[in-house]
């Protein structure tokens, strides 16, 4: 948070009264911050879309029942090497799991990674949403 | 754009060195332009979410060769009433039709409309986007 | 529709209800149209995902009122030439108009086109959304 | 797994040849499961535009050199009690750390108490994600 600069924003009124009443509801303790967050927000997606590198959360729910499938979910995840960060396992009941993996690369790659993963025979569902673009 | 305001934002310069380079990249005048977009654009998003009411567009991409589904397209605009602004209708080549309807309405009940339309046989794909919440 | 094939698909009951309940909510005649439209959705952002051509709506919401706005948005279609295949006009009250731009290309080359008229001053807001993939 | 049910379904083989290229490369085993995992997906974002309970994954990025971030965090996710099942923290480097938290509840909640993560001071950026509805 070092080296700060500080610039002036034009703005019709009716549009301010809007954001400030939308940003108290958030808990932003001011506009500045609020606004770095939405700059941040645009430049990930802007980053993600033109293929950039970044970290990534691939959410998965698996049925921990069907055979093989818990494995061959951390086989996979061995394969990437590197790429992976960190991973979390949460029981959401009975024999649903749900694990969180982070991971690192290339949004082609990490969504490679995410789609073998979501293929194989017993998880539910998934998805991928990226976190942060590489500095 | 009548009545405006000026106030000060603090940012760090490396946040706001790619922020200029992502809105140079985007052709945008200046830094408060682009700044009132992403505002409009979280306001939108957020008012949509919470089932405020709005203008969308629902686009159909359909078959016209399957019996009766231009006819039932435009039955339930018609059915809609108010609600349908405007719609176009563009052809995509051979049998395949692009049509794009305006609406306005709560969220819920254009994604009922969209619902609607989406699932006629022939219909091949669709998507409602929100455009802007009511002023 | 001419060269139907059939196949069998195996799905624990549970889901089945659920997806039938869904269905019926839709208005959807048959589970064929129903998963049609979803494996044409998939395909879809598939091949929007990988730089493939498509067909896009943008729709755009400006203020009229802005000097040389609507000339401009005019001038960057038809630079845009054959890309954009038709586009619709609609009042949305006062000084608010919304145009829905019906364009065929690349992801990229559509997404350049939408980010030159987002960045427009007087654009107040604004979305692409992939309608269709070439066939 | 156990109740399975077997039914039919027609498609235009075009389609159907696309969907077996695309299946193929996302590494699936056969149609039946990747159908099923259309048709779940398809039933979350459902249930979850619906106002539906449902587990979600809340992912952070944050400064952690900036004052009580951390500890700001963590007291929220303890007034969350009962709705917060698990959590994780890596380094990416530096002063930056990712949070990932999995929690339990009704989309509006969870989406509120993802806004009061993403509005402290010293949190860069973040999502929620929709990982599973309830059963």
């Amino acid at each position: 948070m070092s080296d700060l600069v500080r610039f002036g924003v034009a703005m019709e009124r009716a549009l301010l009264e809007r954001f400030d009443e939308r940003i108290a509801r958030k808990g932003y303790e001011n506009r500045s911050e609020a606004l770095r967050d939405l700059i941040r927000a645009d430049l990930l997606r802007d980053a993600w879309d033109r293929g950039g590198e970044g970290v990534a959360t691939i959410t998965l729910v698996y049925d921990a029942s069907v055979r093989e499938v818990t494995e061959r979910i951390h086989a996979i995840q061995r394969e990437a090497g590197d790429r992976v960060i960190s991973s979390m396992h949460t029981h959401l009941g009975k024999e649903r799991c749900l694990e969180v993996i982070v991971a690192r690369g290339s949004s082609a790659r990490l969504r490679a990674l995410a789609d073998r993963l979501l293929g194989l025979r017993g998880v539910l569902s998934g998805e991928m949403v990226a976190a942060a673009a590489e500095p």
